[in-house]
């Protein structure tokens, strides 16, 4: 049909149609660094407490390039420019965002390469993208490194009301169906302005913001930082930690090419920067590459690695107790004494089992980057300000919880 | 079709299906006191501003009972008991809680009939069709006035977290098309349980009241005290009032019949006691007999009663000004002033088109009664305490807005 | 806020948010005869059955707009030309498509006034508005009566894919919760393509279309055409008629004075065209005169003039039956002799009591206008040609039911 | 919390919340071949065209149960007796309907082992859990055998309204984000009585029957039969069809240890009832096996296993044509010819790479068994003799579609 020669459409159960037409955005979405999104899940193990949550960063992506498209032109009726290359590049910028993200997101982000974020991993995967496409990308990038003079472009990218959080929000609430999560994406767009260079809201839109920290903050915790998943994705750590310590003391474990790379060698971002080849294997992984090897693992003769596996496959996790103080070294030790006994492995090796942590979340990032509210009278106030009751004030603190994890005994 | 005989199903928009069972709760619902709420809109006049908002407390009172079905069947679940007897009564309660409402609800609350609020209304419906039911409702008037020694009981029917507010919400946010209204209604009845006689919410529905409270003020003031809503419904008491001053001065003005007899007689809460035949006129008023009269009034020779009525049928309010202080007595009279000059009216007339008022909005009612959350470890909390961060607290401060209505000029 | 001045915002609970722009099309939705439709109800007497179905014309009316608005930007995106003055064109015509139904829509269309539907009425209006406007609606009128060179223009406002069409289901769907009606407006739109001047669908979209015809069809007998339903509108028809009869015979009844004027005249088709005053009358009259006069009527002497009002008032529904063959006239005559003897009234006046009537539904009307498919091929098939099965064709035989009403005995 | 130790509840994006409750169903979904089931894709390799369909076997088989409540809360109310080891044994037997899939659903059904259904593996892995949970399955698997005397017993979990497909249109339409294959779920099961042991559809419903079937067909070409769909699902089973060639004639592939059995050896189903091992195996396979095997073979020297991995792996599939009739060989040949030449492969290998198949769709099937209409008279007659129009007839019939799968050249 003769449309399809100028644009796809792919169905989005939250927005209906996203249209995609032919170009450079379209040939990024085909490449293959970006097809593998399709296999890393946007919220890790979470799907084993919330069994909807099976979407992927690629799905995510083109959400957020969705939603860039609505502020772009909301922004354009409000008469501030945006030329069609800045458009692309906006596109471009959120597109590949979360394009370094490795197997299960956030989980394992410093347990299969070591110091090296998501985000230098997205800036290496645009440079070489870059190249490829012989600089189309260039003013992505600069977008999306601050470097452009316009800094509002950025703040659509990233900043407390970029088109990622308005997004994930969003998409995270739908698929795990914590209605609750749900926030106004439509009308906090439509609110948008621009003032001096920064982004703002304008006051009819105050009570949206305030619902979407509080709903952010409600999917912190009842989704993000659930216990059984903080449970379960700290144990996957520790299997990765301890197949690379079983793998360098020569012990052979199963493992996808790729995946033993990085289990043999302890890269950190300086290996990435001086050896390309180092990138192109970490595009080769995904989820599957670790649910791969749990598979096998739970055959290992490996006590702790093949407990530890089994734990995850059949969804039975440590137990994790939670508190608003550090645990006591002592409780932890006692624990670990029992666990040492009941399994016959070494103090040492009880840290596979008995581990402690701390998450945090605040929904408000005060002393980062504003919300900036511009109120009727031309002023603009942050938005704990514009609020006439104070409660966003205290969702700007960090709230941290400590957690215990062990096995049931 | 045979089961047509035991029970009728109503499609609702936003649960599906509702059962009625043959029964008393089934007559009471075809009853004409009962019938006369599908003339009466749940948001008065907001569908001036949200074109969807013509849904009537007839839904509302059958969705509050959907509701408590689910709430009794939870609090059974967890080993509190509710009779058949019990049950039946909170049905017959939450469905009637409503029933003393007249036009336009809250709108024209104490402009038909003086110093009596639709509570005591409802009080006494329920007391005429208890004798007309032989005496059926007595268990549900009781709980209704918080008479019966199971505390709870009436706390599910009045309380913070009473089914009315769970099924308005829920509602209001379908209806205006406010996305960001919605509540975790589902999971909020989940929570629900019963300790030392009082209604509690589990731990680990802490986030769901938070958001609950959050969207609560969200409504507020984004529907329930909208500006434009604020400014038509202060037109339309003053349209009523208007109307009494014109008959009881001897003016001829078009009206029902029923109507007819509030605009000539300014009825009180005693009057309806000592003569039974005012709550049966009181019965045949809905928002038909307002609208009929706008639409006659917009043709009346008085200028205040027509410009007044056009307002409303046309959709042309009164402009209105809104701020944190009281208006200042020299603002307003220079307005009145103005006005007087304009329209050619008494310093005295210009009451009906220059007035101020005042709106408040309290998410939670901290003062009045509480919402208990039952802690993991079997404390009980209040909502404010339990809440890792003090906001709800903010939250459940008065907010007061001003506002100022008058002629464009 | 300065963006208020170039637009408003409508929520729409089935859209979000539709945007009006400043400009004609602004002025005309704030015109006394469009604010009109916020009082007329888009599905009559339905919501006796389904209790959410408030809607009004006034909703439906920008819905269509909205999605006039959607398909106008798919023909573009393809290539055919709409220019802004056509745009323009195309948002009046469908805007005002209905601006000519008087008191609870279909209802009562041939009650009021007679022979006169509401499509010919809407183009009375349109005039007046023309003239008003100085001429502004000329290119929308010439599109609305296809008087426009370019067909597919009309097609949007008027054929069997109208916007029209798509809006209703989908708010008639929703308002009701009759989910299965719902229908796919937006593939739909984005199949929309233009071939010699003729709308057409593209091959990808037949099961679309399949499934929309299948809701009209269930929501014609779900909805539209339910037995209650049906019974309560038939019983509203023969209370006008009774009224007129009544005044035209020199009883006093109750009336506001619009209606007044239609109850004592048998205005048709003619008296408005050589009368503009009439239209101007017939502008007055909305849902609320209707009900104002029932709620009189209920305590009028004449027993069938007030029996009937208390059956719609009150929810008590003539007892209805139907047949697919004509009822007899033993069976009828039957009825009303009994009905003559219980309530003591002439035969002749047993006939607001009992009467019969058809109802009939075709959900493609294949004898009038064809819904044309785009084949891959570059073929034109008609879609019961285009199917792969040919059930469609039986969609398109019109199915009638004959219906009996009378009192329950 | 107390509550926690009676049940816990799941959050389904569909209904909302689903109870559990602690007993036999509860232990069967957390045993370990239940958990399974998280790893296997509903719909295969759908979500190379819906992004959102990644939902799993796991949660439909939640679903099913969850429906098979409500199922048999309408029964017993109209009077039909359940016992509640009846209820229990419908509940597991729907759990456990499709515990036989194996990896991608129905797009290996075939290729992993020979000649034996997932219906057959769901009854060897019943037996066997029957065992480990002494007996207390029997009941249920009588149902499923439809040995049970109740015979509408074994319709409810399998017949052509059964609760399998209620939940599989739900949420393969939520999912993908085809909103038109949404089906009346509740009005369904709400309409479900029994007469004569058989279950049928109380006559109310015909619509929503008639709209289940048309949503069917219509899930079925524009989801399950989508083109890209089975072009990239024949592809897969050629590759493991390459795989098995390969292993079998010595070439050594990576593969995990379970699927390197299934690839070495072609069990069938005698295999599988004489040694109990190999069911134990097949229990280990998922989704996982399959796609870290595809991106290891993604650089095997084999042409044809390799090439055909990264047509999956980075949504290349391979070009497909369809048409009403079977391809023509000499057509098919010259394509081969053309692909030997291109790729260098022997005539025999293009096999792998130029293929044709058979899809067909019939909603309803007729031939196998009806679905019943109660009609208001106390008649039973099948739905396409019920349906007022003889469209229904037509969706009964087969439609076949050929496809040719072939490398774009």
């Amino acid at each position: 049909m003769q449309e399809t020669k100028k644009n796809k459409i792919i169905n989005d159960p939250i927005y209906g149609f996203i249209t995609l037409e032919r170009g450079i955005v379209f040939d990024l979405i085909e490449h293959p660094f970006f097809q593998r999104l399709r296999r890393i899940t946007q919220l890790g193990l979470s799907y084993l407490v919330y069994p909807g949550a099976y979407h992927t960063r690629f799905h995510h992506a083109l959400g957020c390039m969705f939603l860039m498209e609505k502020a772009i032109l909301q922004i354009r009726n409000k008469e501030h420019e945006i030329s069609s290359e800045e458009e692309e590049a906006l596109k471009i910028a959120i597109l590949l965002h979360d394009i370094g993200h490795g197997p299960f997101s956030h989980a394992l982000e410093n347990s299969i390469a070591n110091n090296i974020s998501h985000e230098d991993l997205s800036k290496l995967f645009m440079a070489k993208l870059n190249k490829e496409f012989d600089g189309k990308l260039s003013l992505a990038i600069q977008i999306f490194n601050n470097k452009h003079s316009k800094k509002f472009l950025h703040q659509l990218v990233s900043s407390q009301l970029d088109m990622d959080r308005l997004d994930y929000l969003k998409r995270d609430s739908f698929f795990t169906g914590v209605t609750e999560g749900n926030i106004g994406t439509e009308r906090i767009i439509n609110m948008l302005n621009v003032v001096n260079d920064q982004l703002v809201i304008e006051e009819k839109g105050i009570y949206s913001i305030e619902k979407f920290l509080i709903a952010r903050r409600l999917m912190y915790w009842q989704v993000y930082l659930h216990k059984t998943v903080v449970s379960a994705e700290n144990t996957l750590i520790k299997i990765l930690k301890r197949a690379k310590q079983l793998i360098q003391n020569g012990t052979d474990i199963f493992s996808s090419s790729a995946l033993k790379m990085f289990l043999k060698n302890n890269y950190t971002a300086d290996n990435f920067i001086k050896n390309d080849d180092i990138l192109e294997i970490f595009s080769k992984l995904d989820d599957h590459d670790i649910y791969s090897c749990l598979k096998e693992w739970a055959n290992h003769d490996d006590f702790i690695l093949s407990s530890l596996s089994i734990r995850i496959l059949n969804r039975k996790p440590l137990k994790i107790k939670t508190q608003n103080e550090k645990f006591l070294e002592k409780e932890i030790n006692k624990l670990k004494q029992k666990v040492s006994e009941k399994y016959n492995i070494s103090i040492d090796d009880t840290n596979y089992l008995v581990f402690t942590g701390k998450v945090s979340n605040n929904a408000y990032q005060y002393h980062k980057t504003h919300i900036n509210i511009l109120m009727k009278n031309g002023e603009i106030k942050d938005i704990t300000d514009a609020s006439d009751q104070f409660n966003i004030d205290a969702l700007s603190k960090t709230v941290n919880k400590y957690f215990l994890c062990y096995p049931k005994m």
